[in-house]
């Protein structure tokens, strides 16, 4: 017998008791430093932790970042990946300082680094000089190299750079979930009550036999993957549309506002956005949300770039360390 | 007529309501940083800020010590010298981030570097891979071409540095306040009520007429200079007790403390000092006061540290991030 009742619904909590990482997908990103070139006494610099189920990526890495993930309880372990987009103090000053803690706390695992090529000389001079030998494999990947290529290998997650528009070569990533599964129909399992290795096997794309022995076809018990979730990075660049291609649809988007409105001209002149720049590339992208950051150490309050952003895209919010946003929200 | 009158005694406050920065002489260290290799949440690296009248001279400089100059509201005004002790990442990591701070903030006034010679081709490595052309000059001093003299030209203040006993090679540094000004007898100044002209004049040793004609000879109404202050800084070291001729009589010694006195071995291995051992040098060098600091990350409560130096010498403490202490109390 085939059974076919098109009113079952999803519930991804269903899920959550499956003891499979790439059922229990956790996509989010937490920011450890969201200030610009010069610190101040509430932001430090650039510096964010992207976590994709299992594994942990690291966005730029300014000076101070390995207190910050002290302070904001990020562990070392799974943390193999870390992306410098441009050398630029305030986005990799801090690089030297965590190499040197994993290197003293014995880890072995390989560091991938993923950075402009002049950094590895740099890393490998300042080994030199205090006479380090590095107890784990370092493999850096020069971003120039890198092209339209994947960073990393991952079963669930891709990612890809692509140039920014800044004062030395500068690379966003854009981060996307590869959700190929097929999510299963909640009132069929509740009624079935399916074990954990017949879920896995619908989700793959079989059919399933009840102990009555009714048959379900995969298409009257699933519904389809949902849509990859995005996260898109951009942090420093000048406003240009030509990033639309990169970023569209991404869920969410962090983008520099180094500036508010009235400094449009040094926005230009520095090769940086105002708030209201990266509202209207968030616009014109279609993302889901858009995150400010990289913000100037002359605003004491952030409210009006907050407010100048949100005239252009309501869903705009102002990044604050310390704090994770979910990717799929 | 000649006065002489031996029971006046010497008052310092009478001084200060003297506008002369050499009369007005303040001399102080204030801790940005005293934890050791690996940063903990509430221990930075090293750097400590010396006040020397009207100058700072900057102590090590590890990561975030920008960030701990904005949290204890150390200026960049009069910081003109900054001594590197060794290239080991947690004295220097912060050198990139003050550099470049100090650059955007539009600095003009020359800044003096006295490290080991490979700092300064790092430096110049960093600054020519961001494209940066510094807006001040960098006076770039080695340490090893410096040998026994004295590390800056101040009218009141001296430093010199000696070899240290670690794995790479390590610096201490002396600072001394030249003291040479003849003290003035309170009583005498009560009773004559002598001009600021005149007393700068009697403390460069001249004598002095009151208006009615008696002349008082500069040995009846001035006491001999105050000893010279000094303040040393060791880290990071294994005990060595020819280390003992450059502390000796230094008022305030700053000395590391890496591990206690069941890890002696540990101390001999990797060149670093318990803090008994720093009490030992501390007495033997007959020093005014100790102030432990380079802790381990691995030390939660210091207050075993703090004993088994008492237990040697007395008059020591603990040093704590923030705080300030005079040289000379």
């Amino acid at each position: 017998m085939i059974c076919s009742n098109p009113c079952f619904t999803v519930g991804i909590f269903l899920f959550l008791s499956v003891p499979n990482p790439s059922i229990m997908t956790d996509f989010k990103v937490t920011i450890l430093g969201n200030g610009s070139a010069v610190p101040t006494g509430h932001q430090n610099p650039s510096s964010q932790i992207v976590k994709m189920a299992d594994m942990q990526l690291m966005i730029d890495c300014g000076e101070g970042t390995q207190m910050q993930m002290i302070k904001y309880s990020v562990k070392h372990r799974n943390l193999n990946h870390i992306f410098i987009s441009h050398l630029h103090g305030d986005h990799y000053f801090g690089i030297f300082g965590l190499i040197s803690t994993f290197h003293l706390f014995g880890r072995d695992t390989p560091l991938n680094i993923y950075a402009p090529a002049e950094l590895k000389e740099l890393i490998e001079h300042q080994l030199r000089i205090s006479k380090t030998t590095l107890r784990f494999p370092l493999n850096f990947h020069p971003l120039e190299e890198v092209g339209n290529m994947p960073l990393f290998v991952h079963k669930n997650f891709t990612a890809t750079i692509f140039p920014l528009f800044h004062r030395i070569p500068t690379w966003g990533i854009k981060i996307s979930m590869k959700d190929e599964e097929l999510r299963i129909d909640k009132g069929f399992v509740e009624s079935f009550n399916p074990t954990i290795e017949q879920i896995l096997k619908i989700k793959k794309g079989e059919d399933f036999t009840s102990e009555k022995g009714i048959v379900f076809k995969n298409e009257e018990i699933t519904l389809p993957p949902k849509p990859a979730l995005s996260y898109a990075y951009c942090s420093d660049t000048a406003f240009n549309e030509s990033l639309i291609q990169h970023l569209k649809n991404a869920n969410l988007l962090y983008h520099e506002a180094t500036f508010d409105n009235t400094m449009e001209e040094m926005a230009i002149d520095k090769q940086h956005s105002t708030s209201e720049q990266a509202a209207r590339l968030a616009k014109q992208s279609k993302v889901g949300r858009l995150l400010l950051g990289h913000y100037s150490a002359r605003f004491e309050d952030l409210s009006a770039l907050l407010a100048q952003a949100q005239t252009i895209f309501p869903n705009t919010l102002l990044s604050e360390e310390g704090k994770s946003y979910e990717i799929g929200s």
